[in-house]
């Protein structure tokens, strides 16, 4: 059975050696997030991810959830582990105080997000859900809204759920057929069915809180028609608690290829009781603020299946024999060596581990800026973190996933016919994870977003301001000797990323195809380069310990040549990329759809 | 629901405009693979296929196989299924004739394979490993052994399984356990554990002959000391009908990520009697027989699902209406376009589809090359054709698993979340897909007899016998006006092969571990290149009947567009792999395994 121990030296690695959390919370008098409160929260997530979630990860993909009559049970033990994370604090803990949550910084949310995902993906899905709601009720809703539901989401003690999809409509939302009718009290009736909706129904809350996309009845057409709505499950009474049953039914669930403990349920709204969230018509940017949460909830999905997957492998690795060395017997008392010695068997290691790494840079960085958007009390800071966070958002989403996509298909190999087996689980691990390359917008929804609206659309204003932090970092290491090189690189990389944006910019005038067909190619490229920045980064943290003197030579070896392996071997797949997308649109769009 | 439809137009293409089917017939005298008795096979072979088979592809993942005491039961309508295949001479088509076989030529054996196998996967394993027992048997067997189980399996009366693995050997065969000891009347007793038994076990035919891998008590250690038996279900009688049960029991079934109604058996051998085939102590060549069989089947396999994969994602993208291709509405009239406009989606299903057609060309060819080496007259012919056969055995295994799983993950994209469904069966052909990447050898065990056994050990003579066919067609066309650009490239990389492997060969002699660190980059490598030489072949090909005046124009179009996408798109990466290998082993081997 596998098992998973969160990374807690990686962890703090990222967290103090490379980005200096501490400092922001200092910065941002955060005073509550004292390195002692910040070891016991990692200290007791690590518990709790590995003793309650990761136990329930394999029978719940086993079990999956049952419907009946509208009534969703999920697998065993699933609720009773959500009442012990509600009772332990851990659902408040980035909440805002005045809606009883501890109010502790984004930046420590991500990192148990972490590792509760990776025990348990399925799982953590209810939770992850819950606060992209909150955050969209807290950003948008009014006074009273919040009160009423802010005050029963922040605890836990009610859930969220995000109704986007319908039957004729994932990406193109301006598709909207569920309606919503304006009544005399000032609330509106809605009616329609969605799809595809995580969480939509389950038994670990007393009541679930949906924020539904739908179209007034007058409404223009497409996107600038849709308003958002709460439309509980049940009606808050008039002390805020759950009162009568609001018109909203789970009408069946999904059979999927994988978070099969998470119900992915069709929900029938028949004459709902709903109530107007932000303005009308005005639907879609309330949506977004949800929609940006889930992104880089999605994109951290990639990082703990390649987490997971990566701890399982590596023991396997560690553990079975089979065939000697090339080089010589490195266990000649043994049958056969451990498969670690063996070079295909590292390389596939190693890109589990140079991507999750990599990606938990990335995350933690990104949750860093998600801080300083939110506390910082410069105007400018706040404006550049927001720049970066929209930016980032997308590549997070869709590198992450595609990365961890690879990390968990490496994961199965590693262990043979015993990884196509489902008893070890590695094969849940590529099954979980697949789904993340798809929903939130699907990966090519990420590559438009990023090379559209985040880098064209700002004339290039968005992504300069992350390729100024690598230039700054660059210009500021240029002399260093050991690392010279792969600076040079990262030099050179961060300087083309910008050539190969004016190109595109350039070529997307004459043809507005040109930009979709980069896009994919694009964000790859982008993150392969993400990437490279942040391995020197904690290449040259990682030597600074070991010249200081250290007791962790081993760990900080192999970052050092983790680092070298993603130079040499994943990085030349940036310049793949290049190539494919600056040979242009005609390759992609001379085909008619007959041809195909 | 899926649908699938035998590719004929494209199988037809490269049969014979490509690779001139015919003309081997004829030159062998293979009277009866007349054109008419081709066209009636593939259409015969179509019906059986995508009438038959492909619906009970889904209903089998959903029911998978059951065991009750040793007993396995396959999905409703396998057995009736295959009992068709058997009344209709499918079974015994490319069969001996002296043993009720129709002697018709391995080539085409792979295109009905190919059929077979794109609408059923898991149903044609059963056929499948009987044709690799069949052919061990009667390439190693004596005439006895021949006439007793060949004139039962090649009809498909009975079935054949290979019982290799055990619990502590998967790839390492030399760890094997289980026992032979012999007996007064010549046969062996049979004792030990097999593990991983594709078709080990079910209701399909009346006896399973299992050809298994076993040590004599004073066998020497490692592969030196292995030999191979013939351990039959039901032992034959005098009449060589199904006599006896024999001590070999199914002890349960795999529970597995895809391929689920492919029964997977633990095989429990307790005394069975066996009987050897060929010499003792040299089973693993037997094995080998079989075994090259099986791996040019499991490269099929990913041509199998990347092809069912792509003409679901065909039909969805033509039929799904989503956004608007963003240089114009396409179809004004409804409600949005249908996302085959859009350029991300038709980078994925060019993707599959240049992958799909190259690994077809590839395939095709590789099978031609079967019928050259045991058809030929000529003995140069034939030892060419079985080194070109030796070394190409690898890749196709390889290269057309990795590239077919990145078909099928491309084709669960483009249905979005409907891909994740298992309604639409977009996630059963990824799920399926995915074994065939480990199974017949893992694919890093194929990059190592590719680069280790095939090219280095010959001192390059495979690589050359088959380069030199690379460069005997740019040479004949390097003057062509259209293709030139193209031809120069492929000549540039067939160059660039053979350095390459020179760089390596250097490298390995001052470090072992070099090969092992080059290989699986090696082998991706050799993949594109091949490609594209197929590329360029086909584009040549359908340019000519373009210039000669044809009523398929949008056929012969879209290939010359899938091959100017494939060299503009996919090629590129061939660099990246060699960028990776020649950085060599130090990133690979550096840390310990303690490190990681």
């Amino acid at each position: 059975m596998p098992d998973y121990k969160a990374p807690l030296r990686d962890m703090r690695f990222v967290m103090e050696e490379l980005h200096n959390f501490g400092a922001g919370y200092e910065r941002f008098e955060l005073t509550e997030a004292t390195p002692d409160l910040i070891s016991a929260v990692m200290e007791e997530s690590a518990k709790f991810a590995g003793e309650v979630l990761a136990p329930l990860n394999r029978t719940g993909d086993e079990e999956g959830c049952h419907i009946d009559d509208g009534v969703v049970t999920t697998p065993a033990g699933f609720k009773e582990a959500y009442q012990q994370f509600v009772d332990n604090g851990w659902a408040s803990m980035t909440g805002p105080e005045e809606f009883g949550g501890q109010g502790l910084p984004a930046s420590l949310g991500f990192v148990v997000a972490e590792m509760i995902g990776s025990a348990n993906y399925a799982w953590s899905m209810y939770p992850g859900l819950s606060q992209g709601c909150a955050a969209a009720i807290r950003a948008h809703g009014s006074q009273e809204q919040k009160e009423l539901y802010l005050n029963k989401l922040v605890p836990g003690q009610w859930t969220g759920s995000m109704c986007l999809t319908e039957p004729q409509c994932g990406t193109d939302l301006g598709l909207t057929k569920t309606r919503a009718v304006p009544q005399a009290d000032g609330s509106y009736q809605i009616t329609g069915t969605k799809i595809f909706i995580s969480c939509g129904e389950h038994d670990f809350a007393e009541n679930i809180v949906h924020l539904v996309l739908a179209k007034l009845p007058d409404a223009p057409e497409g996107t600038k028609g849709i308003s958002l709505f709460i439309v509980p499950k049940f009606l808050p009474d008039a002390n805020g608690e759950k009162g009568e049953r609001n018109g909203v039914k789970c009408g069946s669930i999904e059979h999927k290829m994988g978070i099969k403990a998470s119900a992915t349920c069709v929900m029938n709204f028949d004459d709902a009781k709903g109530f107007l969230i932000g303005e009308v018509n005005k639907g879609l940017n309330c949506m977004f603020t949800m929609m940006n949460h889930a992104r880089l909830g999605t994109g951290m999905q990639g990082l703990c299946h390649g987490e997971a997957s990566y701890q399982s492998a590596l023991a396997y690795a560690k553990d079975r024999l089979q065939m000697r060395a090339l080089s010589g017997p490195a266990e000649p008392n043994k049958p056969a060596d451990p498969i670690i010695v063996h070079p295909d068997v590292r390389r596939m290691l190693l890109t589990m581990k140079a991507f999750n790494e990599g990606n938990r840079a990335l995350a933690y960085y990104t949750a860093q800026l998600l801080d300083k958007a939110h506390y910082s009390k410069d105007a400018a800071e706040r404006e550049n973190a927001e720049e970066q966070l929209a930016f980032l958002t997308p590549i997070c989403k869709a590198f992450m996933t595609e990365t961890g996509l690879e990390a968990t298909n490496h994961g199965v190999q590693i262990f043979g016919g015993h990884g196509y087996v489902r008893e070890w689980g590695q094969e849940q691990q590529l099954r979980d994870c697949r789904i993340g390359l798809i929903y939130e917008g699907t990966n090519g929804i990420q590559a438009l977003d990023l090379l559209g609206r985040k880098v064209l659309m700002t004339q290039g204003k968005m992504l300069r301001a992350f390729t100024k932090e690598v230039h700054l970092f660059c210009k500021e290491n240029e002399g260093n000797a050991q690392f010279g090189d792969y600076i040079k690189k990262v030099s050179a990389l961060n300087a083309q990323w910008g050539e190969m944006t004016q190109k595109i910019a350039m070529k997307a005038m004459q043809d507005r195809e040109e930009i979709g067909s980069a896009a994919m190619d694009y964000l790859m490229f982008s993150g392969y380069v993400t990437l490279a920045f942040f391995w020197v980064k904690m290449a040259i943290a990682a030597q600074s310990k070991l010249d200081a003197g250290t007791s962790e030579v081993d760990y900080y070896k192999a970052k050092l040549a983790t680092q070298e392996f993603y130079f040499k071997r994943l990085l030349p797949r940036a310049q793949a990329h290049v190539e494919a997308l600056e040979s242009g649109a005609e390759s992609l769009m001379q085909m008619t759809a007959e041809q195909f």
